[in-house]
């Protein structure tokens, strides 16, 4: 089994409206292909990404920095308290099999790091232009699409 | 929200066939009581429990100490991808509401100190009788409610 | 080179006087045979050990929970900043080539745990009588020296 | 006391020729005005760093992703073994109070990261003219000698 495909979803913790629309069109987008979401569990684009994944009845993983599960956005169907902090960011593009990274600061910079490190295909949404390595997506469908054609390609 | 309640069970990754037997029994009375599982992902008590718990229709999540989500046993439907080694037992054991432990070696044993510190409480179920501060159970329909109820019993 | 023979001393963060004295008194005697001290950079053992280590001109290592290196305690020489919360004990332990275990609680016996499956040795001072697989000693100097001796037949 | 200033130097572990000329020149101005490097214990731009370090009588950390500490380059002093995987990342830039970036891939982009995230100045040398928020430098000691303006601006 090993589980459903799962794409991690990250951002920034405080993101603007539009950044917040598109993170929560791309988790609805995911949750309709029956993939999971997996985020870092707080607000911002974790939030909207979980929202429109749970509107749309999909699975919903939260990576929490600390050791209080109340933490996670009221969206997280399965909270992991890992009291890692800043390394809890590890875990979040370990467990998506892709990514899509919407506008964000240091944080999601440094989870895009990681996750050309661990060679986990990365699709930048509407953002992060100034970064190699990167695939590229305009919309949260396109993303959506073609981070579970690099996670399906990733696991052949 | 937060999730649903979930309970970690802690033991050997190579165990012997009674406590597998026990392990497998507390995945399947957690799972039937609508208990998520937390477990470390891997084999010997890992296993037994998440297919215990599988086996009863319940949600079993593993924590990974590597970042090959397929070393997850064929039982965990959400691997977690740490990539943190043996400090990923901190994550089991947060994440758990509380703990049911099982006979086990050192990586139980750090587990068992972890949740001491971090206050999840802990049911030792036919083992640990050396260590102070644990909770104790013959059974695992015992160990299962009364984890429950400690769990609820923190939550408040 | 990779570095000096290095021992871990753990115990409580918040230590009775006598298991201070016997911390301070295992400190000054792993200085005096050249040896660095690694613990976890804040109060009780930790403090006491580092003190006695750099009181007789040793060099001390402290792996901090936090992201603030300031809460190092004043005997600490190199602050390592973690920001990994508990997971840090695994650090600890991992670092020292050998560990000397006084009394302690939750973190102490997590950090027994980890060493014992990280295959690093055990010396317990005047403690931890419950736990199988320890070596024992009855005085700081005897467990330094027991400690150096195992270090070095690990390294072998 | 809370140790020496101490400066991170990040960059590829398989650095070509100019860029860890520019490392060990950089480590060896580092020691040369009594700082600590700390870095990730490996090969090319770390084992550069520590090499200039040492080569000038400094002191060298190195913050190692696995379990064993013969995997130190052989100058670093005081291995860190972490076993944390690429998470061993966040440590070596927490840290440094402030850090060097040097040419790198994945790895060192997620430091650059964290360190934004964590407040950690960064000082850019020759290299990640595509990321906002860096300082910059075009000689190993302009990038130094900044470092430790920066690292004390920070404590202050």
């Amino acid at each position: 089994m090993a589980g459903n495909i799962t794409i991690a979803i990250i951002g920034a913790g405080a993101a603007d409206e539009p950044t917040q629309r598109l993170a929560r069109e791309a988790g609805r987008e995911l949750a309709m292909r029956g993939a999971t979401l997996v985020c870092g569990g707080l607000g911002g684009v974790m939030e909207a990404a979980a929202r429109g994944a749970h509107e749309a009845g999909g699975q919903t993983v939260g990576i929490l920095p600390g050791y209080d599960r109340s933490a996670a956005n009221p969206f997280i169907k399965v909270p992991i308290v890992s009291g890692m902090g800043e390394a809890r960011n590890v875990i979040v593009v370990a467990t998506g099999q892709a990514v899509i990274a919407l506008r964000g600061e240091g944080g999601t910079l440094a989870e895009i790091g990681h996750a050309l490190k661990l060679q986990r295909p990365v699709v930048a949404l509407a953002a992060w232009r100034q970064i190699e390595g990167l695939h590229r997506a305009q919309t949260p469908r396109e993303a959506v699409e073609l981070a579970l054609t690099l996670a399906a390609g990733a696991k052949a």
